[in-house]
Formats: structure tokens, sequence, C-alpha cells
């Protein structure tokens, strides 16, 4: 059986989840928390060297990590995946540009404002994040307000990868209605028939970090 | 003939130059500066709405943006880019990897140490991507201690994408011969038939931004 090393925080995390979901592929998760440090800690490094969740161990012991990589790998022989060239080019894009501007504006806001030890201190940067989202969300609803889909005439892993952070965005204070075409789009995914609710966990078995890892010597 | 929009500071914009001068295909290029905050100029943006270069327009007047997505696209055919679906999916972790991890630390990091009006109100930020810039060049110099090339057997689009920002390194105080394999792997990649030094154009026509697009009414 697979097993996925994250947490239910992690929209990354969930991206994954919803592929495996989708494809009924069973899976086990082992617990790998950021707010305490674990996706740093030596065992897991040794796994993951990137010293990030999502990962996923293969039943030979191979590992994958990163979520665009593991949706890619995962979407294989779906239509979550266009046989087109120049379509599977705008799935990245619209991937790329999740992890590049997307995430880091909404997912360390929200890291900042439900994590953070003293947000108080982190006032610039987090009036710089709420703009950037803004910014990104518009993007969003711009590209929504004349296609159903972000990337495609289908759903494709760039609705995925899109959705968990911006699901979340209330979490930070940007209601997603204020973003009409995003609203709905938000809907329409949550209509799919394998979609996965935030904070879900489609896991067979909930394997915590010490009992996977053993403890150090 | 393909119109490229960007910049030679940008690393993001190198590698889609590479790419395309690896693959001998001519292109012109529109000079659209982040300095001067041309990405996000309503005439830049109504062609590419995510607000960042590198972008292409093919003949056909379809856009194509996002670096990831380019070097994915005009990757098709060619060795770069795997035949095989996990190994393919590898190529694309390192991607990923350098857009999330590498990029923001080390382009950023850049970018306030050479463009910031004032840097020295920066120095907790500085600090603290300097600390995850040491990280990621770490994590690379671990991987290319075991093998050649970043993802696979053969240079593939993942050497292309973390090439720039790492041989820059050194323009934001972490000097890559510190990283013994990751010199070498620098010098590897430099001596690749098709190889294009950075701050290095393979456009055959440069057109100034406001003759590309025009004054403003």
């Amino acid at each position: 059986m697979l097993t996925l090393f994250g947490n239910l925080d992690s929209g990354n995390v969930h991206k994954v989840q919803t592929i495996l979901h989708a494809r009924d592929i069973p899976f086990r998760r082992v617990d790998v928390r950021q707010d305490r440090g674990q996706p740093r800690d030596p065992r897991f490094l040794a796994l993951n060297p990137m010293g990030k969740v999502p990962a996923v161990r293969f039943e030979d012991g191979d590992v994958l990590s990163d979520s665009g990589a593991l949706l890619f790998h995962f979407a294989e022989g779906t239509g979550l995946w266009p046989t087109d060239r120049r379509r599977q080019a705008e799935v990245l894009r619209w991937m790329f540009f999740e992890q590049y501007s997307h995430e880091p504006a909404l997912a360390v806001l929200r890291y900042l404002m439900r994590f953070a030890p003293d947000p108080a201190v982190q006032t610039d940067r987090i009036a710089e994040l709420t703009q950037k989202a803004r910014f990104v969300l518009g993007v969003l609803d711009d590209r929504l307000a004349t296609q159903d889909w972000i990337a495609d005439a289908v759903p494709t892993i760039a609705d995925l990868a899109l959705y968990p952070y911006t699901r979340l965005a209330g979490e930070i204070g940007l209601d997603p209605g204020a973003w009409p075409a995003l609203s709905r789009w938000l809907t329409r995914v949550e209509s799919l028939p394998w979609h996965l609710p935030v904070y879900t966990d489609a896991a067979t078995e909930l394997i915590p970090f010490e009992a996977y890892f053993g403890s150090v010597a």
C-alpha cells in the first residue's frame, strides 16, 4: 500500500489526498506536521531531502515528493491530464502559477495569521501578502469569468492544485464571495463526484510520526 | 517568428532563451523590465494576466507564460524531457522545487540586494532568505554528489530550470565554490554544446517595451 506523508492542515497534502481518493487508490498516512518542525527532522529528510510534505513512498520503496509532481504522476491515464501538448503546457502553467504566486501569498498568510507566535510584528509582511493574495484571486476570477475550469474545457489537475488554498481564503479574511466567478468555480469543484473536502482524511490508516520513524538514539 | 517577453536580468527568462537557443528556434525579444514595473503594466497584463515574465507569443497569436510551462512546451521531442512517466514526474519534482523553494530564496535575495531601494531595512528578511538559500543549495549539492544531472541520468529541463539562479548565487554572497558537487554540475551545464551564458541574448531582434506596446492614450 502507498504511504502518504503529510497533515490535514496542508493544502498541498490535500491535493494529493484528492487525486488518490478520485482514483480509488488506498493509502495510509504518516502524520508529518510543520508546526512541530517534522518536515526538517533528520529522519524525514532521509526520506525527502527537500524537507517538505507531501511525499509518497511507493510499495517498492521509491519516494516521490512535491504536490505538483504527485498530481502529475497520479493523473496518468485520466482525463485530468490532457493528451495535447499545448493543453498540457497550459495545465502546468496554472500549476506553476499556484506554486509560485498563489500558494506563497495565500498559504504563507494563513500560516502567519494562524500559527506564527506573534503576528503583530509581521504587519508589513501581512499587508504585502494580502495585496498579492488579492491580485492572484483576481487573476483566477477573471479567468473563470469566461471558462468553467481553470486550464481547459474540463477539470484538470490545475483545478485540484488551485482548490484548497482558494477554499481556505476565508481563514485569512479574504471571503471568496467577493470574487463571483471564483465562487462559482469553488462550487463546481465541490460538485465533482470524487471531491474531497478540506481537512478530510481519505487514508485508510493514520500513523503518528514517532510510531513510523521510531525514536532517535 | 516567436516573440519572447522578458529581460536579461531575469533567470526565469534565461531558461526560455536557453531552450529556444538549444533548439535553434529564432525569436525576437520585447524588453519587459521588473525594475520599471512593466510586467504589471495594463498593456502587458492584457497579454499575460499573471503579470510575469517570461511569456511567449506564437505566430498564431496564442500566448503561453511561465518559465516551467515554456520549458515543458519547447522540450517536446527532445531528450530534455524523458519518455517514462515516473522519470517525467522526477523532472517536474525538481522544477517545482526550483520555483517553490530555490528561486524564491535566491532570486528574491538577489532582488533585495541589487534593486531594493533600501536593503538596510530588510535585514531580517535577508537573513531568513540567506538561510533558506543555503538549505536549497545544500539539497542540490547532496543530490549532485551521487549523480551528474539533477533529475535523471541525462540533462533535462530540470537542469535548465535550476541553472541561472544557482550560477548567479555569487551575486548574493553565496559562492557556489562552497558546494563542490554543485560547482562541478555548473561546469557540466556550461559544457553543453548549446549552453547560453547568463546575461546573454539569443534573440535575433530586440524591441523596446514602448515600441512594441505603443503609447498609452
